[in-house]
């Protein structure tokens, strides 16, 4: 579907925005209209620029008036399409970078859409105090696109994705009026929760303008670990282990399996084995705590546990800050060190916790049989029950062959992940990608209502039109 | 407004539900018909006691058919008469009270919406986990009402409120059919999260069967103190020193004024002194840690350094349970001891954490310039910004004059709590109390929005009718 914007529509939003506020230049349009690993291209008769919410609430209005459509797009990390157009208006929120208010009394950080989230970061640093969101595109991803796609990342387990870290927005509904819920308050139970409509609605019911965001205490105390396993289940039994002696302090409980740390060591500059007896599981697991010491004590008693309850087979613990970050950067790096391997089938689910050696036993044995000499990269965050399971072909297998078996091996994944309870989208949401085959899975009475509530508050579905139900 | 059900509409429902089902006894609706303060009371053709969700299913189509009325019910211990209906059908979850499922390893309880709170803590106990919301009512609150109404409590500072620790619902919608959410996922970003809009809904946008409610592990180490402030500015500064000190791992920071104390001390037998030098204000604070030892080393390390920055006059940490419960016991009973003290003008408002002091300061000027004599019994949750903010009449006032200038009252308040960016409504839901003066706050915008997402779902406006936008 490709939408031709009225020649008028188009003048007049250019009016609105004057000099520097849009542009039709194919090199500036260019990187906003591919996705980085090139698997979806699109066009737009428009780049859109604003530089203030009153601005986009004009861009929005105007295309309401005129039932012309529009895709919000932040940082361009989105892996499931949604932030490409097709035909719309593409509104950026790059010139809206300012990061408005930080307050450590209210542990508080208030940004507007376009900033990053490593800007983010380092607001809540300047005042001692801590963003927890965390993921790896995050030089580039933006406070607008992590709210609109409800990101998750490494420490959901502690913090939780978006939806838990955002105290208030901002946004321009679909009708082009600015809503201001930027508050700064922890509890507020008056009425729906209409902030939890835009965390994670793609951009489909206005556009988020900037976010209020919880921060954290920095934590004095923190302790990394690679350990070795003998399979997934008990990672599970040792996280529950984890969970108990530390109070809740575990930061990350992240599963690897050997060929992810394989593929880190052959592509990834600089990477080391992380444990000299190659076990066929590895989880990384970062704790911290406030009180000093602790975290390093909680560390070594749940590695100690562990042994003995024969749930370790080896481990090892940072000694020092660099080979915290080493043992991260293998865990960091899987995507990147895939790219050189090839083609890959990814997916990005969740199941039960419980259910998780379930699943990876049950699809690695479908996908193998039938497509024999497959080879599974499993990773992911077993605290969240969300495995990033990505399947490259056979060793010299032919990219464009194994590109060309990406839906049929998708609707298995996703097939065994529906008969355990599961999400086909753990974190990165639907987009174009994902938005007809997450309709096949959820009920007509969901749908109805995903429906309804869209039709009520954009009833010319002119915002993303192409990305959810 | 009171509706007429017509004569056929309830023989239908009778028919539905059988024996023992439904009831129209006098004596059997009376305690449903009441708020349990007496602030409220109403009336009903037919009370509806469904014992399955499709039971539940039944009931609201039937109504939706025939565009009938409901009010739903859980424990009836709201405090904002949500839950007593004026004519409507009232549902009650009474016979609903099955718990599902336990599962340790997911760390999931699910329980049916009459389940009531201490009911789920014991499910979870019983199993080595924690439910961790915790409220004063918690032995008649349901789960559905909890749910419903967004419930928050003593621990919202470290777990959150109803919202956070809900993974999944069941409910039925008011068009009557069911919608099956009762995931025990983590993550799961495939649209809209429809739960989000029933969390908080009061009951507007369908009717909660069951929830997946978060559990979490029990925690070892626990220290409780006592700790006399000069005011609620050092309060504020000393939850920031606490957070940063524990690494989170503070449960509860509660204010309480030295009236409510006195209070405490003259009507509930067996409260003692928490600290011999009677300072102005107090502050309950606990802290927990899975660490042996770290709650109480917490604790101390805060309280030492509280004593040298001049924040702390005077602290007790609790030596013994039986001295915890003590202390615990002198916040908890601030309703029941206001009870003896007649009439008093209750506000449930929270603010950004940082204003707590302002609001304190600004509002109780207001009130005593305007009533003098009337006695302020201040206390609540620090770390939320939310003050149960309570106007007890001038010592042997006329309790029908003081409950006379009640809304007066509100007013004062309420214009204070929206000039400083807060919530008229913290934690108790709008109910029939608060809807039309929250209207009143909210923008026209957000107004518009969350009309036409409730028209959206409920056209005929069935469930609830008097209750939110």
């Amino acid at each position: 579907m490709t939408l031709a914007v009225p020649a008028d529509v188009i003048s007049r939003l250019k009016a609105v925005l004057g000099e520097g506020g849009w542009s039709q230049d194919p090199d500036r349009l260019a990187p906003k209209l591919v996705e980085w690993r090139d698997r979806w291209s699109g066009t737009t008769p428009l780049l859109v620029l604003p530089r203030t919410t009153e601005e986009v609430a004009a861009v929005v209005a105007l295309c309401a008036e005129s039932a012309t459509a529009i895709t919000p797009q932040g940082g361009n990390t989105g892996l499931v399409g949604g932030q490409i157009p097709d035909g719309e208006i593409l509104l950026s929120l790059e010139r809206m970078r300012r990061v408005r208010e930080v307050s450590v009394e209210d542990d508080v950080l208030v940004a507007e859409a376009g900033v990053t989230l490593a800007e983010a970061h380092e607001a809540a640093a300047a005042v001692g105090r801590r963003f927890p969101l965390s993921l790896a595109s995050e030089g580039s991803a933006t406070i607008g696109g992590l709210v609109s796609t409800n990101a998750g990342g490494v420490a959901v387990l502690r913090y939780g994705t978006m939806r838990q870290l955002v105290l208030g927005l901002e946004a321009v509904l679909p009708n082009g009026e600015i809503w201001n819920g930027l508050k700064h308050l922890r509890k507020d139970n008056t009425g729906y929760d209409l902030k939890q409509l835009l965390i994670g609605g793609e951009g489909t019911l206005g556009v988020v303008t900037a976010a209020a965001l919880k921060l954290f205490p920095m934590l004095a105390g923190r302790a990394v670990a690679f350990a070795g396993l003998a399979g997934p289940a008990d990672a599970v039994t040792l996280l529950a282990r984890a969970k108990e002696a530390t109070g809740g302090s575990v930061e990350s409980f992240e599963l690897i399996g050997r060929l992810g740390v394989e593929l880190a060591l052959r592509h990834i500059p600089g990477s080391r084995e992380p444990l000299e007896s190659r076990p066929p599981w590895y989880v990384l697991i970062e704790v911290a705590s406030g009180e000093p010491g602790a975290a390093e004590a909680g560390l070594e008693r749940l590695l100690e546990a562990g042994f003995e309850a024969g749930l370790v087979l080896d481990a090892a613990v940072a000694q020092t800050e660099a080979q915290a970050k080493a043992f991260w950067a293998l865990r960091e790096n899987q995507s990147a060190a895939q790219k050189s391997e090839g083609a890959a089938w990814k997916h990005d689910i969740a199941v039960p916790v419980s259910r998780i050696p379930q699943f990876l036993e049950t699809a690695g044995a479908a996908l193998t049989a039938r497509w024999p000499g497959v080879r599974i990269d499993a990773f992911g965050h077993v605290g969240d029950g969300n495995i990033h399971y990505d399947i490259l072909s056979p060793p010299g297998g032919d990219p464009a062959v194994h590109n060309g078996l990406r839906d049929q091996a998708a609707h298995v994944v996703h097939d065994i992940v529906a008969s355990l309870g599961g999400s086909i989208s753990a974190e990165h949401g639907l987009g174009t990608m994902k938005t007809a085959e997450a309709a096949a899975y959820k009920s007509p009475v969901e749908l109805a209502a995903l429906r309804a509530i869209r039709s009520a508050l954009d009833p010319q579905r002119i915002m993303n039109p192409r990305v959810l139900f």
